[in-house]
């Protein structure tokens, strides 16, 4: 089944248990949603879902949201995870440069896996890692989040090592070959075990927002 | 000729005319020193001289002074400068610790050429962009000074990273990959060809101190 030919997905995608379709319901109560008072963290970008699946059912006493744009990718995630019970996972299907739309200052911590690297420069500001996301990203975040970027792609890395760090992000950890480093923590993506498998570098930062 | 057999090298070194011999005697005056007003740089841990004199025949309106701890190192570079005629170099032969006894606030830039790593975690320290170095070198660059790093040790590029941008330094320039992105203004040094021939991968970064 190929993704484009899929018609009806917003419509199957909105009747879902797991996705909150009206993002403004919400805003600054989502521990409501979730029932508990637990942290709650965000992937922007969550594409298939292995990531976000897998941590929720690693870290039961974390919330975590799956903020994804493109209706026929969490179409995707939705059959997987219409088949599993995971209480706390939620799937939010807006723009990321609407997050502020969506949450008060509730994030704890945000993933960027395999982000979309815009390679033209031109493009640079459409990164999730310019300043453009950043001061969104500040608006939704409670005291000392984090930022935790892994992707492949060379030039998106070291955009966002510059950016980061200029924008008043400090480098908590560092890898820049992490399938050479301690993996025991590592959950993976989909796109993550494609490459690693390829044996592509993977590159990883951690980063706090002081 | 094994460079632990050359038991004279320290004669020899003081004797050239390339080799600042009191360290002290030039604090403050190094300008008068290359009869110029031209920007000083130093190469701290500068081996066998290839960067260097490439870069001092490169740019003749900027005076470079290398640095280095081993007279038996320096013995190789001199053999190399005596064959030559370069007004704009000068070699200090102390341990970089000991910058502020040779140098006020006079330093452009300085260059981090395939540092020792001192991999293990309890050496940290000594690596030259420990916060130990980082302190000495405030104390010797003019405003607005610049540092680069090259390196072929992942570890140490990491460290560097985390340690220079948390001390206040911003990154200006970052390559993950040095040979392959635009190498037109790139000066090799020795352990770079002999890296860079065997594939391996190169990592530079351009610092700014505010």
């Amino acid at each position: 089944m190929r993704i484009r030919n899929i018609k009806n997905a917003k419509e199957f995608v909105e009747e879902s248990k797991y996705v909150i379709s009206d993002y403004e319901k919400y805003k600054n109560k989502h521990n409501e949603l979730f029932g508990n008072s637990n942290p709650i963290r965000l992937e922007i970008g969550m594409g298939k879902g292995d990531f976000l699946i897998n941590m929720a059912k690693k870290y039961p006493d974390i919330n975590f949201i799956g903020v994804e744009k493109f209706y026929s990718i969490i179409y995707r995630a939705i059959i997987k995870l219409e088949q599993e019970e995971i209480p706390n996972i939620r799937i939010l299907p807006i723009d990321a440069i609407d997050l502020e739309k969506a949450f008060g200052k509730e994030i704890d911590t945000i993933y960027l896996n395999f982000s979309d690297p815009w390679p033209k420069k031109r493009h640079a500001k459409r990164r999730l890692t310019s300043d453009l996301f950043l001061k969104v990203y500040d608006n939704i975040y409670k005291d000392k989040a984090m930022l935790i970027q892994k992707t492949d792609n060379r030039v998106l890395f070291e955009y966002s090592l510059m950016s980061l760090t200029e924008y008043g992000y400090k480098i908590e950890e560092l890898s820049l070959d992490l399938y050479k480093d301690d993996l025991s923590d590592n959950v993976q993506t989909e796109y993550e075990k494609k490459f690693s498998d390829n044996g592509d570098i993977i590159y990883r930062a951690k980063y706090t927002r002081l």
